[in-house]
């Protein structure tokens, strides 16, 4: 086991009715908050009404910024900056998913900088603090609510999609209510489910030979999906089987799962080439990567995917013929994803390969990516070029 | 699912020299720390004269208030409370195990009272804050580096162990190094590996029927346990035996296995006056108990018992035969118990049965015990009386 550290501080109110806690929680940190969320979805359902008339019981003064879009943009980030001093506001208040509270992180960090917010994500300017964040979370995906980073995009340098992290960028307080995810459409519910046992396999298919416990937990967390993501496009409105999806959404990627061992992230480096080129949803890329990656790469440590077989998917371990009994995990994983309505190729997103030199090209352009396995622009390509059927 | 609240802001540093950390820590909370230890383990190891001059090179001031025993004391706790006021200590440092930190708890609380600090352990004052608390743990236990709890006796009072819950309780920061548990004595480690998984144990026998993140968390914790204690017996210096069962003893009792449903807490309640009344070890008394009240409860969930066989111990589920296969899971509890070199029974601990009256008594003067199964005087002299031989 590695030597490491870990702080996950954010508070979390679970449940129903959960978000009749965000006025107590933000009077906690000031009279007035920056509002900020997507577009309508949350003014059609009713849960604007609701944490308004929460917020205004609480006496606290609100000002809206609203029209964050996936792959949340700096532009957006800037105008909230710029608010936030201006009103002097004291907290924000995210009510959405991921791209709604990785737009509130970058704000939350800009409001203590004169420059500009994106400097952060150059890394011309470290972090340091962020104004207090509040989240109500309404897709359980990125597990932005507990994790200490933010992804921003900066469409006018030619979209260029940035990372950051620290342990400011983690939520103050996290109000998870189920039911809020009653209404999310299958696609999406997928794509969110995908994205999180993401977080769990860029963790597990590590090189620390010694993560007993931690590989426990993965396994528990990856066997949760499993069993709970296929109840909830079957019954959108099962409450428990929501329940156990949000839940999982956050441990996968509150940073419990890494300690003490190496991580990968090569599968992300790779589909956000995907998303940037042809506009497709996070996890959707994800979809389409990780069988393929699993693929390329399981020869590094074939017992590690001969566990993973046998561990998450309940696979015979055919102990004389460990290759096959890894392969046969990773035709699960594909086969998984395509239940669930995913694509796994390039082809079932209609999507075609002639971007695949350069998003391979754009992948690698700060080096070789990942932590299991290196990769450079080559292998980039050959994952690409296996997932293109 | 049950709503729940949940929030661990304790910041761990894991790891080889992980106690080097401790100075650049408490210079965040100030410049006069009280240090808290219990006898001479950490003079003899070189532990104290490491953290001091640590703290010396950091020109943090110094106040020490040694002599923490099993079963803290509030005598030393008010004494603590004292030079804490008389001094303006900023922040506490408790090196040693679950009593010099839960000892440290209970003075951090007392700071902020004019009355006598029993009042909180009588219910009688509500817990408000604690002073900032810093831990370097030695002995992976009780998880009180991590939990929101502190256990502390009045000796003045007829033994009065009270416990107390309160998420200021939670300390600051918590820097464990599993070197430093090299040198526990075989005894002292099994127990604290029986208190480990009897933290699981509170949990995961539930009446909640929807807990399937939780549950297999749990099984993932208890299933480390089961493969790690035994290599630590056996080789006390193995790094990553050591590690592992040192991070498992902090999530077992950080809280986040009991999330969304109830508990039970009856074992320890029993176990407790096993203690108060023979002087025992708390771990040892748990392994006493825990295979008899198993024995007296599987039969409310015969189903959950099953699930516990064959999850956590990889019995065969013989389907038609569920209450066969809850008992094997049962037997090997008892069994493995015993591999450790723990009393499974009062016989084990050299023992006799003359205060059971007594402690089933005492156990229930309030109200009956435990969640899974609510027990009355009755039922706990039962319990005893099957754990006798």
């Amino acid at each position: 086991m590695q030597n490491f550290r870990f702080i996950c501080p954010t508070d979390f109110i679970f449940g129903k009715d959960a978000e009749n806690a965000v006025g107590e929680e933000i009077k906690k940190y000031g009279k007035k908050v920056l509002l900020h969320y997507g577009g309508g979805h949350i003014k059609k359902n009713g849960l604007y009404d609701r944490v308004m008339e929460n917020l205004k019981k609480h006496k606290i003064e609100v000002i809206e910024l609203g029209g964050v879009k996936a792959n949340p943009d700096i532009g957006l980030v800037r105008e909230g900056v710029e608010i936030c001093k201006k009103e002097n506001i004291d907290c924000i208040l995210a009510v959405g998913g991921g791209s709604v509270i990785d737009s509130a992180k970058a704000i939350g960090i800009g409001v203590y900088y004169d420059g500009d917010v994106w400097d952060f994500f150059t890394k011309e300017t470290p972090v340091k603090k962020m104004l207090p964040l509040g989240v109500v979370l309404t897709i359980p995906a990125t597990g932005s609510e507990a994790s200490n980073t933010t992804v921003v995009t900066n469409s006018e340098n030619g979209h260029l999609k940035r990372a950051l992290s620290h342990d400011c960028l983690r939520p103050d307080f996290a109000v998870m209510n189920p039911e809020l995810t009653y209404t999310l459409p299958p696609y999406q519910t997928a794509a969110g489910g995908v994205d999180i046992m993401s977080h769990v396999f860029e963790r597990y298919f590590t090189l620390e030979p010694n993560c007993d416990l931690t590989d426990r937990l993965c396994e528990a967390t990856l066997k949760t999906m499993i069993k709970q993501l296929p109840k909830v496009l079957k019954h959108p409105e099962n409450y428990e089987a929501r329940a156990e999806v949000m839940w999982t959404g956050t441990i996968a990627h509150n940073g419990i799962l890494g300690v003490g061992r190496s991580e990968d992230w090569g599968s992300h480096m790779l589909g956000h080439e995907l998303s940037a080129f042809y506009d497709m949803t996070h996890g959707a890329t994800l979809a389409i990567i990780i069988p393929h990656w699993m693929e390329y790469v399981y020869q590094t440590d074939i017992q590690r995917f001969v566990k993973y077989a046998v561990d998450v998917w309940g696979i015979e371990n055919d102990i004389f013929h460990p290759e096959e009994t890894a392969l046969k995990g990773i035709q699960k994983t594909k086969e998984f994803f395509r239940s669930l309505g995913m694509p796994v190729s390039f082809e079932d997103a209609g999507i075609d390969g002639e971007k695949i030199e350069e998003m391979a090209e754009n992948c690698t352009k700060n080096g070789a990516v990942g932590g299991f396995v290196k990769l450079e622009k080559e292998d980039c390509i050959k994952i690409y070029e296996a997932a293109l059927k």
